[in-house]
């Protein structure tokens, strides 16, 4: 009668989270909606369901092809939100554009991307972060990146890094030697793949002094601690470049305040996947796992894209990558809780209701059987599903 | 440049949900997720978009027009999912099949209809609920009912009725008198959408004996407390009706049980627009607003239709709903606590972040400046942001 493999599959890339799978989910969900929360950040929501030109102002022109299309029934094009930066630009330039300044935004969304094969991503996927909209200091992007850093440490993870840089610093190199529009692009598409061979050959075969070759190949390699601004300082720079190591220093040294500098090497070579960041970077990694939790940075200029000029920086983190980590890093995700079954004998009923309103009222977890059961029964499925204690009521 | 009011719009039944109202949804959410744990319930989460045969399989048929379809690279047709149970079912029936029965599951989740254009109805919107699979008892049914009542009194309402029915009561009557599945069919409709009108007009056409269409006409209007069960019993019967009325008999004792009868008031012509209902069916009204804030049933069907013949019994609540109903009583969601709003003078950065980071780590929700004010500056911020206290470093 039924086609089972049709009715019972789930899309390619998507997902069930079973119950001790959405608990490790909707555990990290309450722990940072609270952590965001807690540094004043509000959390807003938006639809899953956008207009395609709203999703595709900025970043979205590269992605369109990922993006999930759908129609109205005025025959207008809609997608599924591919990530949340956007739309939350949208409500910033619309429903809070008298809002005092700056905002602070926070959201715990799925977004959705139909090419998706790479490991650890799906086409549906689980993202919280924050926005932080009208402020262009150092100390806002050090605000964002030690969020970002709790964020993971409540999650529970211990090892990871967040690997820093900053757009204009790798622009404002290409710039000083007067690179045309489409080397720099072909050389950032080759530091964005970390594809270093690719890279190269394209430094190789431009027509530069060989001391400027020598800045452009040492890029890439421009990461490590806090030695790596000095080292870069070195180098014969202009002065976008510089105005940026001075940025990437402030935020370094704001993060000691936080106790978190840690957890930062600088990977000046650093190009993100989306075309909107204009200042700092960042991509969070952890061992084990061959792409970032988390990542961000500053676009100062999305906001004037949708009419309200107004710098902002933001994170976001994966939610399914950052479960992942501590599976793979054996931090168990916590089980859900399983206090008492509580079992009964025929007649019994009435009684075992008020003991489970009287467990739960005490905040035990309680599990009412559904029908009278003998003791040797009620223990069976007690064991069976996975609670601490049995109460037989006969 | 921009279109603005393109894309600064969103699709049509669509919504934003800004700070104070996601704050409400977040508690809400947060509040269920742990009243559903108490009870034993795990969560599972699906995916957003779904096979479009899989949501047609049941009561997905009557709905198909409803669905937001889309498509895979495949050419093979998805849909936004319209509702939880049938997911659910899928996953019960593929990944949980051979779990302990019974099973306790739930979910809350965005549901998506693309014809609403109901009040309260949203293209998108958000269902907490529960499933109970496994049990064909009363105790089961009573379970759910008062898990459901539970839920609106920890959501923080107070004055609500539950129109408790059973769909053989109707059915019973009708086969009674051997009515025609097209005249059963035009009367449910009828019912359904509350058409006394259209319903008494139907029976005054049917060929039956007077008191055969005295019953027929009752059945509308054969609602209230308990004394309605009496009054239903006392017409002359078959056997399918009154086994419905036995079985609410039996969940009405249960929740006398739970102390929670005296939200319940019978509706015996109570019909519910998801085909898929077999047994109890029950909706729950709040002043007010003309729409329920929650409703469900048992469906001992629809996990056969999957390939796993099993009862099953659950109910979804509306988040939205509860949110307009508590705004429409008076009960203020809560808004997001803002406790200290910390300002400082330059130089003073590393100090306002140990402040800020000693404050967060009791639990106040402390904002930092992200640049020197003075003292009034830091003041005016305070009081735009909302925040109760302001700790100004010099």
């Amino acid at each position: 009668m039924v086609n089972e493999k049709q009715v019972l599959g789930i899309p390619y890339g998507t997902r069930d989270f079973l119950p001790t799978e959405a608990a490790g989910k909707r555990a990290i969900e309450t722990k940072l909606a609270a952590l965001f929360a807690l540094w004043g950040y509000d959390e807003v929501v938006t639809p899953t369901i956008e207009y395609f030109d709203t999703l595709t102002m900025d970043s979205g022109r590269q992605l369109a092809p990922q993006l999930f299309k759908l129609f109205d029934k005025g025959g207008k094009t809609l997608a599924l939100r591919h990530e949340m930066t956007t739309p939350i630009a949208r409500v910033v330039a619309s429903r809070l554009k008298d809002a005092p300044l700056p905002l602070k935004l926070s959201y715990i969304s799925s977004v959705f991307r139909s090419e998706q094969s790479q490991m650890g991503r799906q086409c549906e996927f689980y993202q919280a972060g924050v926005e932080l909209i009208g402020s262009a200091s150092a100390t806002a992007d050090a605000e964002v990146l030690a969020l970002a850093i709790q964020s993971l440490l409540r999650a529970g993870l211990k090892d990871f890094s967040v690997c820093l840089g900053q757009v204009e610093f790798v622009t404002g190199i290409m710039q000083q030697y007067r690179l045309d529009e489409q080397t720099q692009q072909t050389l950032k598409e080759a530091l964005e793949q970390h594809d270093l061979v690719a890279y190269d050959a394209t430094v190789a075969s431009l027509d530069l002094a060989a001391a400027a070759k020598q800045n452009l190949r040492q890029l890439p390699v421009l990461s490590g601690g806090e030695e790596t601004l000095q080292q870069a300082y070195a180098s014969a720079l202009g002065e976008q470049s510089r105005r940026a190591l001075d940025n990437l220093s402030a935020i370094y040294h704001l993060l000691a305040s936080y106790g978190l500098e840690k957890y930062v090497r600088f990977d000046l070579g650093l190009i993100r996947d989306f075309s909107y960041y204009t200042g700092m970077v960042f991509e969070v990694y952890t061992a084990g796992l061959g792409f970032p939790l988390a990542g961000g940075g500053r676009y100062d200029h999305m906001l004037s894209d949708f009419g309200c000029a107004c710098p902002a920086t933001g994170f976001a983190l994966g939610i399914e990558r950052v479960l992942l980590a501590l599976e793979r890093q054996g931090i168990g995700a916590p089980e859900p809780a399983k206090d008492v079954y509580i079992g009964y004998s025929a007649g019994q009923e009435a009684a075992a209701v008020n003991r489970a309103t009287s467990l739960r009222s005490e905040g035990k977890v309680a599990e009412l059987a559904l029908a009278p059961q003998t003791k040797a029964e009620a223990e069976a499925s007690r064991h069976a599903k996975g609670y601490a204690t049995l109460v037989y009521l006969e």
